[in-house]
C-alpha cells in the first residue's frame, strides 16, 4: 500500500502515519515529493484495511498494491485450473456446453428435454429445484422432490448435473443429487453459504453477483477456496445496465479480464445474462471467441408452458444448431 | 397485466394467448388497436409472471400492471406504520438518531462510545459485532462475544441497540442481545435469512441492496412480512454508481419514492452510503428534509485506532453538532 | 503522478521511465520498497496523461495526484465565487428559485407563468426556446421567436430569465436575449461550444452530463473559465441509473461534494432530476438543507397542454408552496 | 401508445384522456379491465410523446408501442444496409478492420504506421486530428495539419481513412480530406452536429454515448437520416460502468441487439472500450463472432512515444496477428 499525504502536510502528521505502520507490525518507507509526498507500507503479508488510515490527518488517499484475493489470484497459481465432474473437463484447452431447463417441473418434462439436449450435444444437465425468487409469490421450484428427478434424469442420460442451492438446507440436498452446485448471483456475497460450500468437495459454478466488480467476485471464490475447495467455475451471468433492452448487461469482457487475474475457469450464462431468445446464440459464438470455458443455456421444448423464463429458452432444435456451430469455431479457437 | 400484440399477428396467435390466460384461471380481455393489439388481463390476485407470455408468437411485451409486493405497499395501507423499539419510534413525525462504531472492538470502547453518543442526542445504539466483509482477511468482529459487550453498553446508558445478523446463527445471536435486527445489504435478497426474521417478533432494519431497485427491496420487505414481521423499517445506504468520488452513491430521492409506494418506516445511512466524513452532516440534514425517519451515523471518538470504517465515522462532538442541527431543522419540518 | 513499478521491474525499466519523465522536463523520483517500486514526478504544472507511462514495460500503474482543473479548483481559489445577475446573487448565504416553464409555447402562455412565479417567489425565469431533443420528431422549441417572448415576459415581471444554448446559432441569439445562458447535459462535453460559451462574459449554467463524474463536469467549467468567462454556475441535473422509477437520479451527494472541490455556485434541477411531480417538493428541500445555491422548476399552470414535460411541472399554488416552506428552511440552514 | 388508467379512475377522468386524444388528431380506444383500465392510440404516424398525459388525472402510466426512429428501424427497412467507402464494404458478410494510431503526430509516424497496418491486413485507415478531450490541458491534436498528413498517408497507401469531427469547423475540414467521418461518443447528442452531418453524403461512423441506450442511439443515426445521408455506421466503443478494472465497459450484446433493431452495419472499437490491451484481441475475437461488421482498433509500432492513449494500442505484429486470426474465423461465420 501507498499512503499519499497533502503538500502541506506536517511532519507530525507524517510521523503518525509512520508509527501506525509500525505499530501494526509493517515497515514505513517515507517518499518526498515536490507537490506532494507518499509513504510506502512493505512487509505485510495479505491486503491492508486502506481505508484504516483516511482518517489520519494529512493523508489525501491510499492506494492498494496487492488485491484482497490470494489463492484465487493468478500471482499463487499461474497455470490454469482444471475442473474434473466425471468424463468432463472445465479449464483452458475445453468448451463445455451445459443445457437444460429453467425449473425442473415434472419428471416426464425433465428427463425429456435431458435426452434432447444430451443428444443436441450438451455434456452437461442443469435445472433448477430451489429458485431463489424476487418476490415469494412467485414459482419457488420443487425442492427436494425436483432433486431427485434430476438424479434420474442423469442416470437415463449418463449427464452429470449441476443444480442451485441458496441456503444451508437446499445445499445439503443439492451437494448429495447433484454434480457440480451452483451459488446463483443473489448469494455471491452471503458469506455463510461460501463458506459452508468451501467445506465440501464437490464442484461449484460461483455466479457473478449482479453489480460485483472482478475484484469481489474473486474474493468471493477466495471465501470457497480458502476453506478447502479449489473446484471453483466462474460463471459470467451479465450484471445491472441502465438500458432495459435486455435483462441484464451480458460482459463478455470479463472472460479474458478473469483469465489475466485468475487460474480459475469461467463459463458464460446468456440466457439469464441477456434475457432474449434471439441474443442466446450470437452471445454463445461471442463468448467462446472471448476464451470462455463453456456456456450454460436454457433449453425447453415447450417454453410456452414452462413455469419460469419459458421466453429466454432455446427449443431443443436450436439449440443443437448453437451447439454445433459453436464445435466448429471451437476447433478454430482452441489450439 | 396487459400483452401487447405484434401488429401483424395472427388471429390463432392471439386465440394461443387467450388460452393460456384461461388455463392460468384468469380472464383475457382483447383490446384491438390501428398498428397494434393488446390483451389485457384480470382476475389474478397476485402478480403474473410477465415473461412467461415472451415466447408465444407474435407477442411484443408484457406490461406489469400489479406490484410483486402486497403487505409492503400503500395500496395495503395507506397509513404510515410505527415501529416502536422501548421509548424510540419510527414513523411519519419522528426522527431517530442512531449512532455508534463500525465495529464493537473492546467493551471499553464500545461503553465509552455509547455514551458519548448518548450524550450527543442518540436514540439508539449501533454497533457490529459480526461483519460481513469483502474479503476473508478482513477482520469479521467479535461475534457473540460484541453481542455481550452491546448489552452491556445498552444496560449502561439505557440505548436500546441495533446490530447486523448475516446469517443463521449470528441471527440466533442478534435477536437474543440486540433490540432492532440488522439485515446488510449484501443479504437483501437472502431469502432464506429474511424469511427467518420473518417469524422473530424483532423491529428489523433492512438495507438496500447494492443495486437493488425499489421494486426489488419492497418485495424483499414482503419476504419478512409475509413470515408475520411487519416490524420493518427500511434503510438507504447507497447504491453502486460509476463515480469513485464516493464510497457509494447515497440515494436520497429513494426516501420520498418509497414513502409514495410503501407504509413502512424509512431511514437512512450517511456513512456507507458516502464513505466520506465530510458528506455525513450535510446528507443527514438532507435526509431529513426529504422526509426520512431518522439516520444512522457512524460515531468514533480515536477513528485512527478504529478496526474497520475509521475514516468514515465522526467523533463524538461532530456527532453532537449534527444532532443539535438536526433538531433544529426538524422543529420546522415535523408538522 | 506515482508511477508504480512491478517488484520484478529491471534497473533498465525503471531508468526507462525515468527518462521519459526527464524528457518531458519533470524529475522522476524513485521511491524503493519491498514488494514494489514507485517513482514520484514533480515539476509539472498541469495535469499528465497518467496513460502514457502504462506502455512501459514493468510499469503497474499511475496514480494521479493532481486533477485535470485549476481554475475551477478549490486549491486555487478557496473562497466561493459569487455570480451576479442583476439583483440575483448565486453563491453561499443565498438560495435562488429559478421558475418557470418547460418550453415557451406562446406569448399568452408564458408573461402568465410568468407573473404567477413572480408572485410565488421566483427570482428568476426559466424557459426553453430551443430543445435538444432524443428524437428528431419531437417538439423543438419556438427558437429565436421564444426568446423574444421570454425577454417580453422578463419586462413585464422585472425577473432575469435563463434559456438553453444548443448550438453555435442558439447560442448567438441566447446570449443576446437572455440573462444566463444554459448548457443542458448533453452538451457537457461539446467543447467546442464551452468555449465559445468562455469568450462571452455572461453568467452560464452548466449542466452535469448524464453519466458524468465530478472530475469530469469541473473539467469542463473549466474549458469555460480557461477563455475568460469565470461566472459559471454548476447544475446537478439528475444521472443516469438501472431503476427507472425515476427519469434520472438526482445525486444530492454532489452538491456538498462539488462545494469541497470546487469554489463555484451549484444548483439543483429536481424536475428533470427525478421526473416526477411528486418527488418535486421534498428533492427541493433536500437540495437546500444539503447546501444547494439554488433550485430550478419547471411550473405550469395547465399541464394538460403544456408541449412538453407537462407532467414534471409543479402548478403555480404548488410552486408556492414551496418557495415558502424553502425560505422558512434557509432561514435556519443559511446563517 | 397505450395510457393505463387507475382502477378507480372516474368517467370523467377518462373522458379527458380521449378528448386530449382526439384533440391531437388521434383515435382513442380505451379497454375496460377488472382492477385498471386502458386507452389504446392509433392514426399517429410518429412517436407520441409519452410524458404528456402523465399530467392527467386518473393516469397510471403511458407505454409506447412504436419507436422514436423510423429511417434507422428495421421495420422501415428489412434488409441490411450496405454502406460503401472505395473497395470497402461496411454490411453483412463483411468484415472490416480499421487500424492506426489514435492520434495523428506527425507525417513521419502516421505513414509509417499507415504501412504497416496495411502490410498487416486493415482496409481502412484511423488517426485522430482533431481530439475531444475531457481536460482543457491534454493534447487536442493537429488539426487540419493531422487531416492533411492522412491524406498523405492515403495516398501512399490506397486505404480510405476515417478521422473524427468534433464541431462545425473541424467537420469542413474532415469532409474535406477523410472518406469516413466520425462522430464520437461525446457528440452522439449534438444535434446540430449530426444534422450538418446528415446534410453532407460522406459516410459516417456514429459512436455510441458513453450511457446511451440503444434507442437513444438509433434516434441520434434518425438525426443524420433524415438530413438526407443514410451511409451510417453504427461504432460500439464501451459504456461507463461501476468496474474501473476496464476503461469502459465493452457491451459486445449491444450488436446482435442493433442487428435486430435497425438495418444499419455496426462495428467495434476495442481499443477505448476496454482501455487495456491485453483485452483487445480476445475481444476483436468476440466482435466477430457476435456479428459485428468489423474492428476499429488502435496500432502505434512506438506505443513509448505515443501522445496519446499509447498504453491501450497493439504493436503492429500483434495488430497482424490479430487480422490473422479474425481472418480464420471469418470464414467460418461468413457464410
Amino acid at each position: 500500500m501507498l499512503i499519499l499525504m497533502k503538500a502541506d502536510s506536517t511532519e507530525n502528521q507524517r510521523k503518525t502515519v509512520c508509527e501506525k505502520i509500525e505499530k501494526l507490525g509493517f515497515r514505513p518507507h517515507p517518499i518526498p515529493g515536490e507537490h506532494s509526498m507518499a509513504i510506502g507500507i512493505t512487509g505485510n503479508d495479505g491486503p491492508l484495511e486502506e481505508r484504516e488510515f483516511m482518517s489520519l490527518e494529512g493523508v489525501i488517499k491510499c492506494i492498494p498494491v496487492t488485491v484482497p484475493y490470494k489463492l484465487a489470484g493468478k500471482d499463487f497459481k499461474p497455470k490454469g485450473t482444471e475442473v474434473k465432474v466425471g468424463p468432463v473437463t472445465f479449464g483452458e484447452g475445453h468448451f463445455v456446453i451445459i443445457g437444460g431447463p429453467c425449473s425442473v417441473e415434472s419428471e416426464e418434462q425433465t428427463i425429456r428435454i435431458a435426452k434432447a439436449v444430451k443428444k443436441a450435444g450438451a455434456q452437461v444437465l442443469r435445472g433448477g429445484a430451489f429458485k431463489p425468487r424476487t418476490s415469494p409469490y412467485s414459482f419457488q421450484g420443487l425442492g427436494l422432490e425436483g432433486l431427485k428427478i434430476l438424479k434420474k434424469a442423469s442416470a437415463e442420460t449418463g449427464l452429470p448435473v449441476i443444480s442451485e442451492a441458496i441456503d444451508f438446507e437446499s445445499l445439503d440436498a443439492v451437494s448429495e443429487y447433484a454434480d457440480i452446485i451452483q451459488i446463483g448471483a443473489r448469494n455471491m456475497q452471503n458469506f455463510a453459504l461460501l463458506q459452508k460450500v468451501g467445506k465440501l468437495q464437490r464442484p461449484v459454478v460461483l455466479k457473478r453477483g449482479i453489480s460485483a466488480t472482478l475484484e469481489e467476485w474473486l474474493s468471493s471464490a477466495e471465501y470457497i477456496m480458502q476453506n478447502g475447495n479449489e473446484k471453483v467455475i466462474l460463471c459470467e451471468r451479465g450484471i445491472r445496465s441502465y438500458d432495459k433492452y435486455t435483462r441484464n448487461l451480458l460482459d463478455l469482457s470479463a472472460v479474458p479480464a478473469i483469465k489475466n487475474l485468475s487460474h480459475l475457469p469461467i463459463i458464460v450464462d446468456p440466457s439469464h445474462g441477456t434475457g432474449r431468445k434471439e441474443l442466446i446464440t450470437p452471445m454463445s459464438k461471442g463468448a467462446l471467441a472471448v476464451g470462455a470455458h463453456g456456456i450454460m443455456v436454457e433449453v425447453h421444448d415447450r417454453p410456452k408452458e414452462a413455469l419460469s423464463d419459458g421466453h429466454q429458452a432455446l427449443l431443443p432444435h436450436e439449440f443443437e444448431a448453437l451447439a454445433s456451430s459453436v464445435e466448429k469455431i471451437s476447433s478454430l479457437l482452441v489450439p
